[in-house]
C-alpha cells in the first residue's frame, strides 16, 4: 500500500530495531481531522511522540500543541509554535512550568483540583482555564479514568473559585480514554459537558472553549471495526450542535496524539532466538517492553506481520513474543498467529508512531530504535535517519 | 543511620528526582555475599544499575560481571573487566554479541534451548556454556518464570547437544525470581540442580559450575521478614553441600543485581500537586512510573517516606500516589500510609538503587532522576552529581 515504506522495511540494510515514520501519512491525517471536524482545532499531544521532525510538521501544518511539561513546551517553541497556539491539559503543573507558560503566553490550561486552581492564580495569574470532566471510559484499550478529572458539581465550583482568584474560566475537557473504541464515549462526555456549561453559563461563567481531549484509535484500515476519524467526526459535530450553546462555542479543541502519528509508523525488528516450552512456542527479538513495545505490557494488542516474500508458502503457527531483555516481564503478547518464523526472519508491527520511542529505554543495553523518516518534505526524497 | 546520606536527601538544593547512591553500603554488601557464601564468586548483574561508576567499584572489588547484551559487554569492559570474570546468562543472545564476546573470552554463558545452542555453537564455537533450568519462583515478588528455563530431561539434552557441537558443558544455573522472599526456592533449586548434576556425570560430562543466579532481596533493615543475605547464604551453603558432589564443584556463581545495589540507593521527589477525588487523597510527585519507578507498575510495593521535620507531628493519612505525566498507567501505588503531606513536600523511596533509571525514560518531558553518588572512593569527599 506504500512503496517507499515497504521498500525500506524490505531493506535488509535498515538495522533493527528501527521506527520509520512516513510523514505523507500524518499530513493526511491532519486533513482528516480538519474535514472530518469543520471548525476545529487540532492540538498535537507532544506526549505521543515529541521527535523534532514531527513537532515541526505539525507546526508547519498550522496545527496547535497539547503539552504536559516544561521540556514538551521548550520543544514546541523551538518547533516554531508560539504560546498562543498551545495549551496544557496536565491537570498537575510545578511552579516552575507554570511561570513559564505565563511568560510565553501558552493559551490557556486545565485544572481539576481546588490545589491547582490556587497554584495557577499564584504562579500563573489571569490565565484561561478550562475544567477537566472524568467521563466514562469503557470501551477505550486503555482508560484514563481515576487520576485525573471531576464530577460536574465540582467543575462548577472549580469556575467559581477560578474567578474569584482572578483566573478566566473559558470552558471545559475530557478524555475518553486511550484508543478509543466506542463512539458513545464521545457522545455521553459531550452531553455531560453541555449540562454544565448551561449550568455555568446561569451564573456568569462565560464559556467558549470545548476539548473533546483524544482517544482517536489508529487502525480502522486494517481492522475495521476500529471507528474512523470520519465516524467519530460525525458523531461529535452532532453532538457539539445539540449539546453546547452555539453562540458560546468559539475553540473546539481536539488533542489527537495516537489518532494524528500512530498509523505513520511502523516498527521493524529481527527473531533473535526461539525456544519451544511445553508447548509454546517462543519467539525473541531485538525490541521489548522496554525498548520500544511498552505498550503491549499496558494491554494495547500488538498488530504484526512477518516480512518475508515466501510468507504464504509456511505453516502457520502460534507464537508467544518476547523482548531481548533478561526481564520476565519482557513478553510482548501471547498466542499471536503469524506463519512459521525463523531465526533472522524480521518482523513489523504496524501503527508504531505513537508511544514508541517516547517510552523507551535501553534497558539490559538493548538499544531503543533508530528513527527513519520518509517524505520529511517535498524536497526531501532520501529518508531521513538518525538516532 | 547515614549522616550524609540523609543530610544530602534533607538539602532542599538537591534538586528533584535525584537518585543519591552511597558506595560504602555497596561495598559493605559485597563483603557481605562473600563472608555469607565463602569461595563464591559474585557476578554482578549489571542490568540492574549499569552506572559506569557503579562497574567500576564492582570491578575494583574484584567482583565479576553478569551481561547481557553487547553495550552490557562494552560497559563491563570499559570499566576494567577481563573477558574471564565476565559470564552472560541471558538465554538469548544474537550473532553479533556472540561472536563478541567469543573474541573477548567471556568465561561462559548460559544456554536454554536447541536452537541457542546451535547459534553458540556457530557463532562461539568451543565456549563454556552452562544450562539455565526452570525452578519454582513462588514467593519471589516478581517471578520470572516462564519465559526462560528448562526441566532436567531438557537440560540433559541441551548437554549432550552442546558437546556434539563442540562446546563445553561446565554447568547448571537457575533463577528463584526477583525479590525472593523464600530462602526455600534456593535449596529447592540447588537440589533439583543436584539431581541433573548427578544425571549429566554418569553421563560423562564433567560439571563444575553452579549459578544460583539473583533473587537476593533488599529491604531486611526496614522490614525483618525479608531473607538477610547471611540466611539465605546458610540455606545456599548447606544445599550446596549437600546436593552438589563435592569433588565437582570449582565456581559457586552468584549474581546479586538489587541484592547488591538495591540498599545503596534513596529516590527523593517533590509533591508537586494534591488532589481529593471522591474518599482518595492523590499525591502527584515529579517521579513516576515511567522516568524512576517503572518497578511499582510491575507489582514491587514502594518503601517511602516524608522528609520533614515535623513529620511526626502530622495526623498520618492515606495516599494515592501518582507520577506526573498525563498517563494513567502512571500510579505508582495505592493506600500508602503518610503523614499529611502538602505540595512542595519532599517524599524519599527506599531501596532505589537497582532498576531505577535503568528503566526510566523522559516520557511526557519529565526527566529521568538525576545521579548522586556519595563515597565514591576515600579521598573523594565531595558528592558527585551528573545526569
Amino acid at each position: 500500500m506504500n512503496v517507499l515504506m515497504d521498500s525500506v522495511l524490505r531493506d535488509t540494510r535498515t538495522v533493527t530495531p528501527s521506527l520509520i515514520l512516513d510523514f505523507n501519512v500524518i499530513k493526511q491525517t491532519y486533513d482528516r481531522f480538519l474535514a472530518a471536524m469543520p471548525g476545529s482545532t487540532v492540538y498535537y499531544a507532544v506526549k505521543a511522540n515529541a521527535n523534532p521532525q514531527v513537532l515541526q510538521l505539525v507546526v508547519d501544518k498550522g496545527a496547535g500543541l497539547e503539552i504536559a511539561s516544561l521540556a514538551e513546551l521548550e520543544r514546541s517553541l523551538d518547533a516554531g509554535a508560539t504560546g498562543e497556539r498551545i495549551i496544557c491539559s496536565n491537570p498537575i503543573k510545578n511552579p516552575i512550568f507554570l511561570e513559564r507558560m505565563h511568560r510565553e503566553g501558552v493559551y490557556a490550561m486545565t485544572v481539576d483540583s481546588t490545589f491547582e486552581v490556587e497554584k495557577v492564580a499564584r504562579y500563573a495569574p489571569g490565565s484561561r482555564v478550562y475544567v477537566r470532566l472524568a467521563v466514562d471510559n469503557t470501551g477505550s484499550v486503555l482508560p484514563l479514568a481515576g487520576k485525573f478529572g471531576v464530577d460536574g458539581d465540582e467543575a462548577l465550583k472549580l469556575f467559581d473559585l477560578a474567578r474569584d482568584l482572578g483566573l478566566q474560566p473559558i470552558g471545559l475537557s475530557f478524555h475518553v480514554g486511550s484508543q478509543c473504541l466506542s463512539v458513545n464515549n464521545w457522545v455521553n462526555a459531550i452531553r455531560a459537558c453541555g449540562e454544565v456549561w448551561q449550568v455555568a453559563a446561569a451564573r456568569g461563567h462565560r464559556l467558549h472553549f470545548l476539548d473533546i481531549g483524544g482517544g482517536f484509535p489508529a487502525g480502522h484500515y486494517h481492522t475495521p471495526s476500529i471507528p474512523t476519524i470520519e465516524g467519530i467526526g460525525a458523531a461529535v459535530m452532532d453532538a457539539v450542535a445539540h449539546y453546547i450553546p452555539r453562540d458560546d462555542l468559539q475553540i473546539l479543541a481536539l488533542e489527537p496524539g495516537r489518532g494524528l502519528v500512530g498509523e505513520s509508523g511502523r516498527l521493524v525488528v529481527s527473531v533473535v532466538g526461539k525456544a519451544k516450552r511445553g508447548s509454546d512456542e517462543w519467539l525473541y527479538l531485538d525490541a521489548g517492553v522496554f525498548n520500544g513495545l511498552m505498550e503491549t505490557y499496558e494491554g494495547f494488542p500488538p498488530v504484526v506481520h512477518l516480512l518475508s516474500d515466501d510468507a504464504a508458502e509456511r505453516p502457520t503457527m502460534r507464537y508467544t513474543l518476547a523482548g531481548p531483555s533478561c526481564d520476565s516481564c519482557d513478553v510482548i503478547a501471547r498466542g499471536v498467529e503469524l506463519p512459521e518464523v525463523h531465526i533472522g526472519d524480521r518482523l513489523v508491527f504496524l501503527d508504531a508512531g505513537a508511544y514508541t520511542n517516547e517510552y523507551a529505554a535501553a534497558f539490559n543495553g538493548f538499544p531503543i530504535p533508530r528513527w527513519v523518516a520518509l517524505n520529511v518534505g517535498e524536497a526531501d526524497r532520501e529518508p531521513a535517519v538518525g538516532d
